[in-house]
């Protein structure tokens, strides 16, 4: 007992400032193959997923992008928009719950919502969604291959979605190589933005793997009160507190204003900010955090040097090839 | 005088049926280098090209499809739906106009158009296009080293999108390795459809390496009336002469439902059909065809056959890299 404790603390103290790793934790029940990644990226970026045609996972996921789609709030098909901005898909693998209220406890299940959700995709239910992929020779051959079924459903779809979304790590980040050992990477700013990171307590939620927690067990979330210092001038200016977050869902008052920690990784090229994408700026989004959730009024000197740190969470994005979509031979799809 | 005349009647049969060529006609003031492929293919995905960032070139002509988005009618910024079928934009380098209609000469002049169309990209003016490019420094960067300018203007962003517009061939179709030789590669039904493609006449207008007609220089179009012969029962049906195609450009008489002549390569693979995409089956479009344009019945048999055909004009499509868009940094772009 004692010695689980030690280990606990011993990984919780390791978990203040990791590396990212290079591949993502993967469930016993989807292992991951060279022809379901593919078979997912398809699916991914196939735009007949949603009712018109018009949206596909990489609309509002844009891998190309920073993983997002660079707007405050999603449109989906018709331009309906969504209540909350889109998260990056890039290292999403390392989060241990999904969407900003934790909704999801595995990218499978994360995979099966924005499909059915009227104001995304806006697939009727999940069995027409099945019954339009069922219309694509293409894919029913690839399902046979991957999962062995012709009868394949909902879940079979989330698992090869999920399965490319394990391959999207941005590794080579400058604060991977300064915290695997290369400490003349860091220019002195830099150093600087890392130690008034860690002084003021910014690490004390963001830290981890992904700078988004602890890494804990999938389904597992780390959840912070958001804000936890309410101000009334920042929450005029933002209107922050309108969503409720994890409360929309549980509808507990404890999980009133809850918020899934959200990744840093990359944060510099996924403006704008927070869960309303009210905030533009990096330095804003510092000063807004700071005082919103350490009740700290931070100098610009200090902003600035945490936004240069920031930048060096900006990971290298792989190269990838193009997916090519399965057609209908000789007849429309819609 | 007597030999241009000869070489001409000579070109033309010749372009009877033409193999794909690998390259595309290039223009002499818009050489092709690498560069300018890599840019243009970033501008070609970059969905901040439009109002609200929604929607991008490739929205509507996928290029990880048969080139286009598979809908009747395309749907840009808010859904809203434009007035005619996206054409395939693979081979459309050895299209000598551009659009449904011819209205732009080149594939340069085509780019521009969808920007600023309120029912597509819906940018309120060129300008504000080269605007919004200008703030995202990747970009900059780019048009300075590839057009060695930093005040470029709309005409710089469309011959970048051009050039990489005419690295989307389709080379090595069944039919391209049967032109150039392969005889046996075509089975019975394959070699009977192209005959009767030929015997009914399919072949008096599409022909040439596109099947959209001769190879024209750039600028010079291909037009034919649609329908020629108009059927009252067709007509009830689908509704084609809502749209009085190149006269709704030019207001002559004489263009009323004159329409520049679609290829017929990867055909089996971008349905719908027709200006208006209100054919969903290829089989249907040839009946259609063969009636509207040259006022025959075809037997059952003989449309299958030519469908047969027109499946060996699908060619291969190479595999590319998807482009990594510039993002700003440390700011929301909207």
């Amino acid at each position: 007992m004692f010695t689980l404790l030690l280990n606990l603390i011993f990984s919780i103290s390791l978990s203040a400032q990791e590396a990212l790793p290079e591949k993502a934790p993967v469930p016993k029940d989807n292992p991951m193959t060279k022809e379901k990644v593919e078979l997912g990226k398809q699916l991914y970026f196939d735009p007949r997923l949603s009712t018109d045609g018009t949206i596909s996972c990489n609309s509002c996921h844009n891998v190309m992008a920073g993983g997002d789609d660079q707007r405050p709030l999603s449109a989906g098909v018709g331009g309906k928009l969504g209540g909350r901005s889109a998260p990056t898909v890039w290292n999403s693998a390392f989060l241990s719950v999904q969407f900003w209220d934790g909704r999801a406890k595995s990218l499978e299940e994360q995979a099966k919502g924005p499909l059915t959700n009227p104001v995304e995709m806006a697939m009727e239910n999940h069995k027409v969604v099945i019954s339009r992929i069922k219309q694509i020779p293409g894919y029913v051959e690839q399902f046979k291959n991957v999962f062995k079924t012709k009868n394949f459903n909902i879940d079979h779809v989330a698992k090869a979605i999920a399965t490319y979304e394990r391959t999207l790590i941005t590794p080579n980040s400058k604060f991977d190589k300064y915290i695997k050992g290369n400490k003349k990477i860091f220019n002195a700013q830099e150093k600087r933005g890392f130690n008034t990171f860690k002084e003021v307590g910014c690490n004390s939620c963001h830290n981890g793997v992904n700078f988004a927690g602890p890494n804990l067990p999938e389904g597992t979330g780390f959840y912070m009160k958001f804000p936890t210092f309410a101000d009334a001038k920042i929450e005029k200016q933002y209107n922050f507190q309108k969503d409720k977050g994890r409360f929309e869902v549980t509808k507990q008052d404890s999980d009133k204003y809850m918020f899934r920690v959200p990744t840093l990784r990359n944060i510099a090229v996924t403006a704008p900010y927070f869960h309303n994408g009210a905030v533009k700026t990096l330095d804003e989004a510092v000063r807004v955090m700071a005082k919103l959730q350490l009740n700290k009024e931070l100098t610009k000197k200090q902003i600035e040097d945490i936004v240069v740190f920031l930048n060096t969470l900006t990971g290298e994005f792989p190269e990838q090839t193009m997916p090519r979509l399965p057609q209908t031979k000789n007849k429309s799809f819609f």
